[in-house]
């Protein structure tokens, strides 16, 4: 039995990951490959109840490495409860977020050194890295002003514009140094030319992995 | 205006650690010192949270590096807005359990490497270390006796005879590589005894602090 492969999507707020997420799931059905739809923070009942404290609006200001523990945390109980398991079985994993989102929103959005962060991939991945992610980019001003039509606000959603546009360069820049990985797309587009792109990127991998 | 001091006090399942705060307290306070007292895991709303996490029985297993980012992270919050600033202000905290727990339990108790812990200790105390910590220290059959006499144990308590073997073990093996900052305090005597001795550790350092 072959092992399964893991796909992560990214992206800021507001680039249509629900939908896209929905879209490859589709693709992945057609191909009939067993996969298991997941997320980040969260994706097992503990690392739920820490994407609840990380999310929440709150009085005490969070300090930014205890948020960073928590994102890893959550991210180590999935780790060894949903995603090993299910790669090793043969399934593949589709992820909505994962390190790289760390990257993008703690690393970039919060400043903290890329160093820390990758110390704890280290620990907590042990050399484990998505085969496929698909990053969908959009302008943040736009992303933005999509995701607060949706109406109340996450900690997180509740930044400035700054902080997003840290958290899209940084995205940007980590697919810039691993091409072989990343597919960013660009959202900026209608759904139907998002899609098809999503689906050219998907058709490729799927071709490159039945050879 | 001087820095504040760090005492800590840590032990195993029934030593005695509740008691024994209350009268580190009182001896605090007939030195007129301004002291906050607070404890680990927890000492901020949403280290208190992480705490309940933490110590919730639960049918999924918890990976012991998940249990350790939890506990660092509560830490990272407890540091960032409470031990920290009280100790800027001058005022002394007196913690029940610190990382030497954490070297103990998730160290000795669950196996996890110390320069794991050591570099998450690295990463959210950024040097700083208690001054002088107390350690109740008491066989682990007579502890485990008293803990569970006192009714709902909570995930640790519920571990096995060996778990706590080793954590006892943990403790007295950093206890004896910092002789200078540990005070080991046998907790197997009356209460009297115990608090004869606790009492002239403290005299001892608040002597010296004095000088």
């Amino acid at each position: 039995m072959s092992s399964g492969r893991f796909i992560t999507l990214e992206g800021t707020e507001g680039v249509g990951k629900s939908t896209n997420l929905r879209f490859i799931e589709s693709v992945l059905q057609q191909h009939q490959i067993d996969y298991q739809l997941t997320r980040e923070p969260g994706g097992t009942p503990l690392a739920e109840e820490v994407r609840e404290l990380l999310l929440a609006n709150r009085d005490e200001v969070v300090a930014d490495d205890a948020e960073l523990l928590l994102v890893f945390a959550a991210r180590a109980q999935h780790l060894e409860s949903v995603i090993r398991p299910a790669l090793a079985q043969g399934r593949w994993v589709l992820c909505d977020r994962f390190t790289d989102a760390t990257f993008a929103y703690q690393g970039g959005g919060r400043g903290l050194s890329k160093e820390m962060i990758g110390s704890l991939e280290s620990m907590v991945q042990r050399g484990l890295q998505p085969d496929l992610t698909i990053l969908l980019d959009l302008p943040v001003e736009i992303g933005l002003a999509r995701a607060r039509m949706r109406g109340e606000l996450d900690r997180f959603e509740n930044e400035q514009m700054d902080f997003f546009v840290q958290v899209r360069d940084a995205y940007l820049e980590r697919a810039a140094a691993d091409p072989q990985r990343f597919a960013v797309i660009d959202a900026s587009g209608t759904l139907e030319q998002v899609q098809a792109q999503i689906a050219s990127v998907l058709e490729h991998y799927l071709q490159e992995q039945a050879q």
